[in-house]
């Protein structure tokens, strides 16, 4: 029974690190839409997002009857435990790529960001796909020191994140109104990603330590 | 033995929706701090917000004690186990609060938002506390057909929201960058709280009828 239990824990687990997974490389190719003005990109990001809903609905379903049919306790426990917790994280992921696409499509053919802020969303968009992988890594791992790491590279998105909003708000600002509304929300979108990448690894780190890290002061931007 | 449990799970549900009410309150605050220009307002969201965060806390574990020590199967699994994914619904309502209420505080003392899109603010912080309260009655009555209302609630929300940024887009937005910037991210926020709420009741009802309602079309906004 046990082994049947690690088994199943294992297979969910590793749902989890593909959804993650799944999840960098439509922000991935969100970002190639966005910079690119790329259709084709933000179409398969759209389209390919089921692939991350149904993964969640399986994922959903096992943890469930993991709970039911093998009724863990303890470090068994708290695997499960966070595993549900990390479903709601890994699927909002993909939906926020899913949303940078939307916006993509939606000025396409033009280019949407100034020039000024292109290298910004580069330089996010790397951030976010190195969560999305440490994210997925962790998972498989279990690795509390891998987890840490994830919030050290955060502080790199919240960077970039502040340095965008300067730009929006005490900088000067020479494009249009919506050219300014699409950029902060595009950012937003990038910063919450890292942020559920960053709550995916506290969450590994309770599984494993039964120690939940204090969160980072939350800020509106 | 059960009567323990199910004393344990009204608590558990009593404090989700204690959350829900508190949250309700803060986001009725932080848009008189908003809308008034209200500093006090603005800092009593923010210092009440550790409230919220030690409900969850105390939910949280909660919800494992139930697990470990009740390991409840079907119907009362099912609720042990919508409880756990409600939890982070309601903190992030009380979060979104707290974002609305930052930024009206480093506005103060000026009036942030330009006379044309307080009315819509207004309705939205109109529909947000509703969704607030009407979240946490659906916690303690359990009652599907009142779930399914917070969908319809949230209807007026997405035509408030879209209002807004067709304001911000396509009109003729006469005020400063930051204060399109700003607006639209409040609007963001309240639409997301909204969002929160609807998953609530999604989840009672998954709670009680063992049936997740499908979730909508995700939209960038």
């Amino acid at each position: 029974m046990r082994t049947v239990y690690h088994q199943q824990l294992d297979e969910l687990t590793g749902q989890l690190g593909q959804m993650c997974g799944l999840a960098g490389v439509a922000m991935k190719r969100a970002t190639q839409a966005l910079l690119d003005a790329d259709a084709d990109a933000a179409n398969r990001v759209i389209r390919d997002h089921a692939r991350i809903v149904a993964l969640r609905q399986q994922a959903e379903g096992k943890a469930f009857a993991l709970l039911a049919l093998q009724q863990p306790v303890a470090g068994e426990l708290r695997a499960v435990f966070s595993a549900i917790q990390i479903l709601a994280d890994t699927e909002r992921m993909g939906a926020l790529a899913v949303h940078v696409a939307e916006i993509a499509r939606r000025e396409y053919p033009q280019q949407l960001l100034p020039a000024e802020v292109r290298e910004c969303f580069a330089g996010m968009a790397k951030v976010a796909i190195m969560l999305g992988d440490s994210a997925k890594r962790v998972l498989i791992s279990r690795d509390p020191q891998e987890a840490a790491r994830l919030h050290e590279q955060d502080d790199a998105m919240d960077e970039l994140y502040r340095r965008l909003f300067t730009e929006l708000i005490d900088g000067e600002w020479k494009h249009s109104i919506p050219a300014a509304v699409e950029t902060a929300l595009l950012g937003r979108f990038y910063e919450r990603f890292a942020d559920h990448a960053v709550e995916v690894g506290r969450r590994v780190t309770f599984m494993v330590t039964g120690e939940l890290p204090s969160e980072d002061e939350i800020s509106a931007y």
